[in-house]
């Protein structure tokens, strides 16, 4: 039986360059990419996100993120953890995570 | 008197990471970037560009590029001569255009 809190995920060789760049083109999705850079965090936590932003509004950024392949957003007891896919972007576009995380 | 014909250019210091990426991460977009890293081309004959394609839906993918700093858009006589700035990008953000040009 599925586990209803998985959410589903693309495999590295199903990640999509323009999809990634459009994930990370938004100010509020790249800054909690720059926040993982350092390491999963329980979203909970998650100090790159805004507390004062509507929950739907959060939940669409998490999407957005995790269809692109470039979070990973999964269960932990009753918080969710969430992780750079740093070594699938970085398998599939070298040097382009590396180049946006190095950016002013 | 300003030449009606001069489109407004972002300068090197004005580029922005997330208008750089939103610019790169629409297929017909990235398509016009990746042929013009061959070199300038005039708009006219870019064949990176569906001749099918509304002139209105063209106008706004070049603009898309421009106001963020991807292409120059210059008049050339009766055409228009599209180049990348790979310069300006490659100085702001190095290493982004060649991941995304070496990207598959």
């Amino acid at each position: 039986m599925k586990d209803p809190s998985e959410l589903p995920h693309p495999s590295r060789a199903d990640l999509k360059l323009t999809q990634v760049l459009f994930a990370l083109s938004d100010p509020a999705r790249l800054a909690i990419v720059r926040h993982l850079a350092a390491g999963p965090q329980e979203m909970a936590n998650c100090c790159a996100i805004d507390p004062n932003m509507p929950k739907s509004t959060k939940s669409h950024l998490m999407k957005v993120l995790r269809e692109a392949g470039v979070i990973r957003n999964e269960a932990k007891g009753r918080n969710r953890l969430l992780s750079l896919r740093q070594d699938d972007i970085d398998a599939r576009f070298p040097g382009l995570l590396q180049s946006v995380l190095a950016a002013e």
